[in-house]
């Protein structure tokens, strides 16, 4: 197995535009733990590596790791860490991770493990659109093929055992992520968050935990994991980011109504940056093309579809951009290379 | 006389810009009290009147004043005020004022005195460039004419009394407009303010007194008017000017030396934005104008000249933007219209 060099290219989970620009990816994990031994967090690096050295061979042979790749976080560059955090494939807590943990993808990158991040195994499923369900049965089928093969920690009261409590049980944690510019645009997205929190839902950034919503693009998942079944957690969450884009396609028509004039010069002035600027940060860079996507869905500009804007999406982040460029670059010049990137890609960009 | 309705023009002290884009206009002022008469800040309200009434015959009746206006304060509606005042011929304070208050405006509004402001007699002259002896010539000239027909409160040992100590003695302050958006940009404008506070001279905003140094001009001027001749202290001033002047050449072209990408996408940005925004607030309009005249100094831009940047920064303000409308607008409809008129006004720039 190679790494994967797919940086340049659009993940399986980053085609197939929503023509709304609302639903970005779902995804799917499962906690899982091996049985008599340490969580990752309580072991020590001896172990950790002795595990990660079972572990790696059983997943890598794997049929859905056929021609994937494995990377070992401790022959991991920055930049390489970095990227893979940006194709969110790993977290920000593995990729702060050294000896004895590593990640194993499949070659389309829709199926991954992390070994020894929070606890010894964690599977994920990636998807476009926000179809929860077959990212559980591709999941679920990867568990259940470790789990013929290697002993889990379970609890026959509990269920699947997890560092973390929050994890306990079916150790799922279902996500959905929304592109809501309305929402934020109409100052909603504050307290549709809130609303959602006291549902139990939680609701993270575009790279996960402790981020922010940068592009406006916000990770929906459930919280508790315990006493439901996966069905279950995987129908309530469903059904509340159904609500959510309920509420984002309302908020749309309420700005239209209301106040076209200001959706409209956020469109234009995002255009007018993005194709004219000669400096920009990536946090800029993604909420122009924020903009840029609503302009899209709403059927405003022309020579422009969603799934560049996806590309574009991936290719303003630090090691996309370093990646692109082939080397390491200081951050005054990622913002030149950023801003002169844009500006040539969306020369053609018209209003309709 | 009739009032002056020459908002939609460029007043002289807003025309012949300068090349460089740095200096905008020069001020003198004089404030002056009638002898035996309270000041106006302990006067009643009719004691103020009766002394309104017997200066603005006498004044009105001066050569300077033919075909020029009178405002009484009492009889001005808010966008009147609001407009004097964008176009420097009344301050805050005065503009706060009712009855026994008034402004007598030249027709070319290089001159004018303000009756009953903090002072009886605030007597201004105003003119492009940074030539203060003109100017002061001009004030000294009307201060002497006045003087003749009034009774000036005058303490042989101290000078002119004022009601504010800091005016006592010559009563005069003199002042400079400076366009300093390299000095803003370098991160300098805050030490060079400090630096010239120290030295005894006040800097304020585009709308003197408490306001901000909106499109990064700045009123320097100064502030003891006791102990010195009129000669001595404008003289010092300009010696001071002539140095932030060339502070500011200095950092701009530290800037194009170290950073010549940061500026260009400051300027570009500027144009983008005032060519495709829909929606503009005046202190956005008065910001990105400051780098289109940087743009314009620097010969990177064609279409547009100092003298048209001159119109912007009068026009884009709220009052002169409702009188061209011929009607109050709310913030709302004055921010789209603003926009409107910087797009098709602003067409036409282009990159040299």
């Amino acid at each position: 197995m190679t790494p994967v060099q797919s940086a340049g290219g659009r993940p399986p989970w980053l085609q197939r535009a929503d023509p709304e620009g609302i639903v970005m990816s779902a995804r799917v994990r499962l906690a899982r733990n091996v049985a008599g031994t340490a969580f990752p967090g309580w072991a020590g690096e001896a172990e950790s590596r002795r595990l990660c050295r079972r572990l790696l061979p059983v997943l890598a042979a794997l049929p859905p790791f056929a021609g994937g790749a494995v990377w070992r976080l401790d022959e991991m560059e920055a930049l390489d860490r970095q990227r893979l955090r940006e194709r969110h494939l790993i977290s920000a807590e593995l990729a702060g991770k050294g000896a004895g943990s590593a990640l194993l993808v499949a070659a389309d990158e829709s199926l991954s493990v992390m070994v020894n991040e929070e606890d010894h195994l964690r599977i994920q499923a990636m998807a476009p659109g926000r179809d929860l369900l077959p990212l559980w049965r591709a999941a679920d089928a990867l568990d259940t093929a470790v789990g013929e093969r290697i002993a889990y920690a379970v609890s026959p009261r509990l269920g699947y055992l997890t560092a973390c409590p929050s994890n306990v049980g079916t150790g799922l944690r279902a996500s959905v992520m929304l592109h809501l510019p309305g929402l934020r645009m109409a100052g909603e997205a504050g307290p549709v968050v809130k609303g959602l929190d006291k549902l139990g839902l939680a609701v993270r950034g575009l790279l996960g935990e402790g981020t922010d919503a940068l592009g406006n693009m916000y990770q929906i998942s459930n919280q508790a994991t315990l006493g439901a079944t996966e069905r279950d957690l995987i129908g309530r969450l469903d059904e509340l980011v159904g609500a959510v884009i309920a509420h984002e396609r309302h908020a749309r028509l309420r700005l239209l109504e209301t106040q076209p004039v200001r959706v409209r010069d956020r469109v234009a002035r995002a255009l007018a940056l993005l194709t004219q600027a000669r400096v920009m940060r990536s946090e800029e860079a993604l909420d122009l093309l924020s903009a840029l996507r609503l302009g899209v869905a709403l059927g405003w500009l022309s020579g422009l579809t969603g799934d560049q804007l996806h590309d574009f999406v991936l290719g303003v982040q630090p090691a996309h951009l370093q990646q692109e460029a082939g080397a390491p670059l200081t951050p005054d010049e990622r913002d030149e290379r950023r801003a002169d990137w844009l500006r040539r890609s969306l020369a053609a960009v018209e209003w309709v």
